[in-house]
């Protein structure tokens, strides 16, 4: 065990209670965004926590709070931003969970409740992190920004315009996105980049309701015309068809390529784990390529005319999908939606609604915070960990990498059975304390490699 | 007005009086086969009526019963078998009713009333007929066999199996189909077969649940290849493209041909009347000749992942569609499965359910006793029918025709704004009268033509 490790662990010792009296009180605080539920009461004892850590706390008022504190140090050191959020999903369904939700509690080894992995886990281990490094150093090595706001879980559709609102207020060196995890094997992934997010309702409506499928030979059936456009989307490779919908897809780059070739995935393991009966992709380095580098174009939903038990003879008046396309950089999602709609003005009259745009955006791997991360998780872990481009999802990250700040998922507080959004949601005592030293060892690593 | 026209006439004012009587019953008592309510109750109605005008009865039972009744002539009269039934379709919603469905309402010339034109009141226009001739002709024309089902409404699961099992009891040498109906120009649609049906369900599963669609890039999406697969069954231009599946199709006769050509169907107020926006024919005879002669490919229901209001972005792990395909001479649903099933190898696995088979069947048009029937409805409609070569719907008509009994719908006892199956069901006073003596007309006519 390294030095620093060593020291860092030990102080740890004396201020673990509190990291757990914390997660305790924020975990027995419901903060359920869906439904407004003890959202205001949350981001007070958000606010309490961190003025007790010693940081200026700004509580900008909405529907859902947003929380933005900061310490800065009296030289000139770096600047790290750390986003979060105080919300949570809602339990339900609570009759799945074997215990409440909104208790902190222990078995085996882990820690059970609802938010303790996304992210309140995150939230109390940061808040431990800079305790720690005051305990250890006597003072933090970098200024600190906190943006942790209130409605991520319903998808965050104010934070956009509030980052850049607040864009000077925010400005960093790095940004620390929520966590990442750590894999099966014991192996932390970290996560520089999301893919962008756009998600439509497509439909055709042909009469005022349903008809007698009698007439089905002499009147237009919405649910075939949908079916004949939806097949020239998409070919059945999952190629997407739509004309320059690849145009602006930026090609890995070298380091990217060598990232993703070192990424150790266990394709069998990630099967099972999913259940489906196979993947479409068997090649290891392909299967990560493709899944956080290739934009896609997802049915999510389809509907149209009878769907109960048995048979109904209808031409049905109406049909829609669902469609999430995941882009990847450069792509934008007001481009992708512009040439949707130009596609699809060829195969007939169709609506199109847009539910969600995100943009997708990936940090350089060589940026000083992916670096302290990489080398302090090998101390911490002992092990190198896997450094995604991207995730395979999408979050709102690139709001800030769009600014210009590198940001990343760079402590490893989850594990593949988290449960995320589900009942018995969970995390391993063990990953939360490591992710505390990890943190604290990453902030001290990136002020020495900036080097202010 | 002919001198038998103007002879029935007088007589059925006379015996008007039990028309309306024998309808007011038959509606007062509900005979729901959907929810077997009544069904025993308004057998042992149309028994004791049948009775009384002298037929044989015998009551089969079985969860819905079969009534088969019968007048036999002392001499060798050719016979005439009658198909009807005594259910009908529920009553709701209620609360677009304007009168208790189980009351016969006069309003305006319009009688109201669940099962007035399905089919109640060809029922008791059938009854009356048969009054009506012994008391104009003192004899009956024709020997009489009368089928009357009580699950007609439920798909009449079992009339197939019955009629093959009573052949010899049924055999007759023409069979009057439940009524036609009468155009809103008042010309008599008089119609010689029916369409086939298969309906199937096909589905595919990939998972054991929905999955987060960051993972769309490699796993299997249900929905996808159901649009793949669908969209190799059809082509735009609504040609179904199975193999073989067009091998069967028996073209139209010269006489067939004929018929359609002179069938008057205003395409605009078809247009109108389906509220489309538009047909995918627009010459006339062409339209009709689709409508009735060409088999289809219909989607009756499509579902897959997630349908309800906003965004979920998940991967589905199932989709499935209903299709009905309408089959014409001399196409047979259980060949068309196979070529189905053999079709949705080449896109994978899909499994297959099907709801309901019923084969195609078409009448000569130049049965006796559809010549009877042609040339009396010029006398009391004063106008040519149209005489439609099939309906472009499916029914149970054809286990009659296999067995070599011209069969058709011949009496015009409902028009377009009739309302089957929904509320405020009705049928011209007018209309109904006129059909008794049509039918009392037909009879003789049919006999005289056969001459025995």
């Amino acid at each position: 065990m390294g030095e620093e490790l060593e020291k860092l662990s030990t102080h740890l010792d004396n201020i673990r209670d509190l990291l757990y009296s914390d997660l305790r009180q924020l975990i027995e605080q419901p903060s359920v965004s869906a439904r407004n539920e003890g959202i205001r009461e949350c981001a007070e004892l958000v606010k309490n926590m961190l003025e007790r850590e010693g940081f200026d706390v700004k509580v900008y008022d909405a529907d859902r709070p947003v929380i933005v504190a900061s310490i800065t140090s009296s030289d000139d050191r770096p600047t790290i931003l750390m986003y979060n959020h105080y919300d949570v999903q809602p339990p339900e369904p609570l009759e799945e969970w074997n215990s409440d939700p909104f208790k902190l509690v222990e078995r085996d080894g882990f820690l059970f409740g609802r938010g303790v992995a996304d992210n309140k886990g995150d939230i109390a281990a940061r808040l431990t992190a800079v305790r720690l490094l005051r305990h250890t150093y006597g003072e933090l090595p970098v200024s600190l920004k906190w943006i942790i706001e209130g409605e991520e879980e319903v998808g965050s559709p104010n934070l956009g315009a509030f980052i850049k609102e607040h864009k000077d207020e925010l400005n960093a060196d790095a940004c620390l996105w929520e966590a990442g995890d750590i894999s099966d094997e014991g192996v932390p992934n970290l996560y520089l980049g999301v893919k962008g997010l756009l998600y439509v309702e497509i439909s055709a409506r042909t009469s005022s309701g349903d008809r007698h499928s009698m007439y089905a030979p002499v009147i237009p059936n919405p649910a075939w015309q949908l079916v004949q456009a939806l097949n020239t989307l998409r070919g059945s490779d999952g190629r997407v068809k739509i004309k320059e919908f690849y145009r602006d897809v930026r090609r890995p780059s070298k380091k990217e390529a060598k990232l993703i070739r070192s990424i150790r995935l266990d394709a069998n393991k990630l099967r099972q784990s999913l259940s489906v009966n196979r993947l479409t992709e068997k090649n290891r380095v392909k299967l990560v390529e493709k899944l956080i580098m290739s934009p896609t174009c997802n049915i999510a939903g389809l509907v149209s005319g009878y769907t109960g038990p048995g048979a109904k003879t209808i031409v049905p008046s109406t049909a829609s999908v669902k469609i999430d396309f995941r882009l990847v950089p450069d792509q934008r999602p007001e481009k992708i939606l512009t040439l949707l709609k130009r596609h699809l003005r060829r195969f007939g009259d169709f609506e199109v609604r847009v539910y969600a745009m995100e943009s997708p955006a990936r940090s350089n791997p060589d940026a000083a915070i992916v670096k302290a991360a990489e080398e302090t998780a090998r101390e911490v872990y002992g092990v190198s960990p896997n450094t995604w481009p991207s995730v395979p999802g999408t979050g709102p990250m690139s709001h800030l990498i769009q600014l210009g700040i590198p940001s990343a998922m760079l402590n490893c507080i989850s594990h593949p059975g988290s449960n995320f959004h589900a009942p018995n949601e969970n995390i391993a005592a063990k990953d939360l304390e490591r992710s505390v030293i990890h943190l604290a060892m990453l902030m001290k690593r990136f002020a020495e490699k900036i080097g202010r």
